[in-house]
């Protein structure tokens, strides 16, 4: 097993991806949290596109968390978090877009960034549009996964992938300020227990941010 | 090979993208022109998140762009346009990634969508802070690839792959709207003239988009 480095800030929804993948394949993570936004030398050597995740795996300094993902997958095979026929590959990739791409710019920066990041990076306090429209969009993004959860075990089929990792995440950081409404669909809420109840995932329930308090139900596996 | 059709908007790099892997992998694919912003309920059904391409193929209907030229890449493998190594492979996803969440965000959206789309979808005029913050930010961008071609054959390594695909439908799209200095690097420019000259190239040459004259050098592989 690669010595591995995780440079990360812990509520963002793509470093808890790879740190989900990584403890799913049980590689060891030392995890240092980044200040991205002071831009710091050091830092902006490692990726030049000054942004988290970073992921150092002996002499490899890897950036960008799909190409992390994927790389992953393909140096350490097993346990593995990838279908195997090339249409069920591309299901999960999708949808690792569709969170990624579309539930974060409608939901998480709406959010997430809002309330906390702003904050914590001193840039003034939440616009309440911004916040009415992740609250708003939110909804039909869980409605979306419960349709799929209608028809299959997990998102993207009958074997969890990396989708339900890029989801989790985005779901997780959610959580952590009370902004997913687990009621709103039991399908959602079985399988959000069943991804939570892993071993992988008790690293993201331990996290703490200085200034934010979890609600009692964040890290609680019966919520 | 199997019936194609994409349902794209021209000058969207993410669309550019495939027509390019598509070409390379000589899949003759029709094009359909696709007014998103009008959240057609064919449109909704093809892609619920509502976004182009979406590429049809067979009865197989494909959406996000990442999905779809990893998809291609695996049901037709050659031509092909990622290397083999996982490192090699990594290479060409973060630049994949780069060039579709961060240049994308720090000068496509700043300069096309506020130059073309906006004026498309009638949604008034360019930001003038946007467009200069994306004119400022293009520069960087095309330095970060000339410190790679100094090193590389191509973006990723010594073949061409993905990674070029996405930089190239990027700067193939705010070409035609004249927002490239080819002058600023030799590399650049060299890289691009020897992409532009590739048979799969020839159908985003002769884009003509209503209402927007592309410069002279946009189509003419001597720029
Ligand atoms: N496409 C990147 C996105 C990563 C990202 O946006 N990270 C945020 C934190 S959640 C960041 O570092 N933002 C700083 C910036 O964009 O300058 C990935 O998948 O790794
Ligand atoms: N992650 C998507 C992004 C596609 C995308 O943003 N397409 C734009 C056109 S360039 C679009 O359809 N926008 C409509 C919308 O976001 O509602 C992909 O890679 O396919």
């Amino acid at each position: 097993m690669p010595v591995a480095k995780l440079y990360h800030v812990p509520l963002s929804p793509f470093c808890r991806k790879v740190r989900l993948s990584l403890a799913e394949k049980k590689i060891d993570c030392e995890l240092i949290e980044e200040r991205y936004w002071e831009m710091g030398a050091d830092f902006l050597r490692r990726n030049p596109a000054a942004k988290v995740p970073v992921l150092k795996l002996d002499d490899l300094v890897l950036s960008e968390s799909a190409a992390i993902c994927e790389y992953l997958e393909e140096a350490f095979p097993e346990p593995s978090l990838m279908p195997r026929s090339a249409e069920a590959r591309y299901e999960v990739r999708r949808l690792v877009g569709w969170f990624d791409d579309k539930f974060h710019n409608e939901v998480t920066s709406k959010l997430l960034y809002e309330r906390v990041n702003k904050k914590i990076i001193g840039k003034g306090f939440p616009d309440s549009g911004n916040v009415k429209s992740g609250a708003r969009a939110i909804k039909y993004h869980l409605d979306y996964m419960a349709w799929l959860l209608e028809h299959r075990r997990w998102l993207a089929g009958d074997v969890m992938t990396l989708a339900d990792f890029a989801a989790a995440a985005h779901l997780s950081s959610l959580d952590y300020i009370s902004d997913v409404d687990w009621n709103r669909s039991d399908v959602v809420k079985d399988w959000y227990a069943k991804i939570k109840s892993r071993p992988a995932f008790r690293s993201i329930l331990a996290d703490q941010i200085p200034g934010f308090r979890p609600p009692a139900h964040y890290a609680d596996l019966d919520f």
